[in-house]
């Protein structure tokens, strides 16, 4: 019975796919993360303040339970078998994340600030994140940016050097006429970041017909900073897949 | 004749290309579709009205038509061929669509209030995913989706993560300052999800220096949140052309 | 002698590279379409009106005489050889793109109204793209382009239906609480486009929290929009490439 | 001695790898550029002046001693070995960058204004991409970008025709109704390039829905100017990367 129970719980127990006890957990986990979030909504707390008192107790005592099974099968896990398995199953990076994610609601009953709680409560998202575990997807895409990880380095360099380039020349050209939005090279920054990132906030715009060609100068190497990591890791990724389709 | 009908009528039974019948019909499609837009414009339909009942009319007349002919062929076709072949053709997919498109005119008659219409009106378009039936296109994109399904939910959570980390920083040190904008997570959400898909609107911005700070920080992660996607689909696509050359 | 001049101005009598005649040629039309650009600006030809006068003058020289010698040598090539060669060159599309280029300097001389002969020199950027015609670079990108134009058509297909489908439910949304930006799907298409392409003017913003919920869904959605046609793009270049290599 | 301190200075000394000395001088030069950057901000530097000047002197001292550590180790790397070896690694890329990132504290001392010296130290970045020599990874790139020279040559063409293209139209539409915005070309190219990178700033967009339309359709075509040099890119970089493959 332990061993089905391991085959539903553990999601590195199956050879592939997910089982229905991880499916609905992870249900879980998203409903859980929505509702911590509505949560720092004053007015939609003091409008159903008992809503939220019983989501919170339900899910402490839904993933209480759901820390406790895995607890009960972990040594199952070749990983966490033999002696002390349990003790190295509480220490390993999810077992700990799931417990991260179940202190908040501790806390609160000895009284600390819900301030703090609600970031810690954020903590929960990471749990989903396990959902990776059962898959190669995880490691194609993790391989991909390691093997490449000098060039998409080289693109984030080329990035610095672009962002501060232009918020010099724009700090140079626009200071006099706006001394608070260009003032400054930390200052110019802000427009720089927006405009190399194709954001736009447009909240701080250069006013000079010469600060606008440099403005438009920067939203073209824009394009070249999107278009440079997209670039590598879309190679990286179809060497990736290519190099998977021969494992097979 | 209905052979010869069948041909020019049925996107799949030619093994390649498009009929002119078809070609005509996508193109009425997206006429009737413009015109339906344009009809919400109560200017307008003040201005034209009966431009928009004469349009109205004609398209049902048309599309009526269409619907009647597509049926009377429909048991060429294999998969409706048989007894009760046309019953299961009015239920199947693109038969309903196309019915749910002659609704609204019959509906109006009816004397259902025009609100709904409208809507309903849209359904139209999907009529015009049709004009894909005929080719590998739609079963090549679909597949290089479906193969890469774990891939692309990894970085659909990344980026769920991302907005969450991003949002949850920025009311913390906006709050203050900006209530309206950044008084709790929900609300730094609009912030967080225009910065991150680097729709940038503008209407929002942080204004502390730190806020500033963190949000250049979203804007670089932005462009991470749109090239992973890229570069996965891009391998994806890379990988299932090759595929079909294979193939052939 | 007239065989070096082919040699020297005719782009495709060249393997490979470009002559210098024809980098200096390319060099000239770029500044000849920049002074067109800043014709328009009417506070700069009040400023230095001999300056556009005499600039005008040149590149017409300058161009004709271009004309002229591409004329001359244009027997030497294959496709213009033999009787009516040079009739047929003149008819040739790139010929006739040049002769368009001349045209704004002689019909200003015939009195015309300047405000079309300003579009008209815009003509002679399209020269530019003769550049083009000596390497296989444009055949492999229009190669990639048709091989894969079912696919693009998908991604244009829904797009469109994604820019209705938010259009309408901005519409159904904000159209009580902002008439005049999203009173009807035409108005709402303003904003949508907006934030589909990831622009994000940020001139129309939803401003309800269940506008702003459906907002965010239609800036996610735009990053599959970006993503979908640039995978493609970068899988059939990827396949062409290949192709290119395999053919040598 | 010499020789393990060539190991550890001279980054083309390793097969792979990066040495801890260079590392750390890496770190200091993110460091110095942060510093010179905040120094450009007054607020900061009258707030804390003793901080600045203790940093730039601390900065010139490390960076004067790693500059005669390489030029020390120099002769030992076979490109300036021999007579003369020294000084011709002085007159070298990287060394010339060294010293120029040396100047701005020197000059300082000398009374030169403190504004060209800002601009100066900004040089110093360019020290970072020392850290590419040691890999692969700038020759691929650079590789990855040259063989595909033409394709993005043709791409940036098509970008500057669109540009010049919509803002001629929202010229001839939108000139009368915001002069200041659109009243020639040139103006309109400033609206035109937030719009085609899709940064879209909003401070300027079209009022009539002539205008908007076609801001629509620029907005769409940005799109494809995004997606065609990225997908360049990443076609080129897979082929880049493949070829690494097959050298192995």
């Amino acid at each position: 019975m332990r061993a089905k129970l391991h085959l539903a719980v553990d999601p590195s127990a199956r050879a592939r796919g997910i089982s229905s006890f991880n499916l609905v957990a992870c249900g879980l986990i998203l409903i859980a993360v929505l509702v911590a979030v509505l949560e720092t909504e004053q007015t939609l707390v003091d409008q159903y303040p008992s809503f939220f008192m019983i989501a919170d107790g339900l899910f402490f005592i839904i993933f209480a339970i759901e820390y406790c099974l895995r607890l009960y099968v972990a040594p199952l896990n070749p990983r966490f078998s033999g002696r002390f398995g349990r003790i190295r199953y509480i220490f390993s990076f999810w077992a700990v994340i799931d417990l991260i994610a179940l202190l908040p609601f501790l806390l609160a009953g000895a009284g600390t600030s819900a301030y703090y709680l609600r970031l810690a409560r954020l903590f929960r998202v990471l749990g989903i994140a396990r959902l990776g575990r059962f898959t190669h997807a995880w490691r194609v895409l993790g391989g991909a940016f390691y093997s490449r990880r000098y060039e998409l380095l080289i693109s984030a360099l080329v990035a610095l050097l672009l962002l501060l380039v232009s918020s010099t020349f724009l700090y140079l050209i626009e200071a006099d006429g706006q001394p608070d939005a260009f003032g400054s090279v930390p200052r110019a920054l802000w427009w720089s970041v927006a405009t190399l990132t194709t954001v736009g906030y447009g909240d701080v715009t250069p006013h000079t017909p010469i600060g606008q060609f440099f403005a438009g100068i920067t939203a073209v190497a824009g394009i070249g900073l999107v278009a440079m990591p997209t670039g590598i890791l879309a190679a990286a990724f179809s060497d990736a897949f290519q190099k998977q389709r021969g494992d097979k």
